[in-house]
């Protein structure tokens, strides 16, 4: 058996942190693990922005509300769940996800947290455990479930390099340097087919 | 973050083995893990069966495709994964859950897989790995997350007490009277209202 790992932003729909900065036109929220590896230097840096323009969650979750997954991502993965086992693994906060998960009809999703205060000012947020994309690819071995892995950026490479398969999806000229062991793709009926061929290699 | 683990048979769907024991009148079939605890007993059993009556899987097959979710299975499942991930660890096989699955929106499922022949004799049976409820919930833990568990059965009991809070659904009595511990619930509001408290508590 084996179990279908997959980023969510980027790949399933868009970057939410991106949209929150054209939607509220803070350019400067537009940088994503495409361009600041270190994901905590990334959050630390898009916290303070959230500070300094007084944004609250509701703010950030109104914005997420408006959004709609990538063009055909619904019905990729509706068709990808029938023939696989599915689980989203995200950089993203559980507060942020749900109203996108509600539009993929519910995938598990294992993400972060966010920690909110009075009135929804985000304080913090709670990185569920360090490279935890990696975490759960060692963890589903353990249960002896095979893993094909797909996803875009920095954030998503020890997932890849952990995975018995790992595909970079629409990823940016610097990712595709740094790695270039992964096969590339750049649309759905390209994923399915590459992870296709890596499922029949189990 | 945390993670609601459901056992399938009993709690979502009907007995899978217990339905093709009735449609195929082989009343020997009707056995489950509620008679015999020992699961590789209990598949010996109904692999002697099968073989002795000549069914093929898709003999099986056919009786599951005219199987539907327990009443009101669907609705406390779409409610449930609005506010909860969800993982399904069944002892069912992948060639048995996929047309449940998809009645139920493809929920992601754990389970085992079938050995099949020629023309789709069921050679044998392979278990992903013993006492995988256990050390799903045992990998979860490791990935920081809380879990909730819920079955109605003895294969269900290992991955109860590895977890956070388990439930029993509509138990039979030999259950409840070996397993005081877990609290019992009849019908899916009780279950539900079961499981807020349970995660209430992290």
């Amino acid at each position: 058996m084996h179990v279908v790992c997959l980023d969510l932003e980027g790949v399933l729909v868009p970057e939410v942190w991106v949209s929150v900065a054209e939607r509220i036109g803070v350019e400067a929220l537009k940088k994503t693990t495409r361009d600041i590896p270190d994901y905590d230097e990334l959050m630390r840096y898009r916290l303070a922005l959230v500070e300094k323009h007084g944004l609250k969650v509701q703010d950030i979750q109104e914005v997420i509300a408006g959004l709609e997954p990538l063009p055909g991502a619904k019905v990729f993965l509706d068709n990808l769940r029938a023939d696989h086992q599915l689980i989203i693994l995200s950089d993203t906060f559980s507060q942020f996800a749900t109203p996108l998960m509600k539009q993929l009809e519910w995938p598990t999703i294992l993400c972060h947290e966010l920690v909110l205060g009075e009135d929804g000012v985000i304080e913090n947020y709670r990185l569920r455990q360090q490279d935890q994309k990696r975490k759960v690819v060692q963890a589903l071995h353990g249960l002896n479930l095979k893993v094909v892995a797909a996803g875009d950026s920095y954030n998503d490479i020890t997932m890849l390099s952990e995975a018995d398969g790992g595909i970079l999806f629409c990823p940016p000229d610097n990712v595709i340097k740094e790695f270039p062991q992964y096969p590339v793709v750049r649309d759905y009926d390209a994923l399915r087919a590459a992870i296709e061929k890596i499922v029949e290699r189990f």
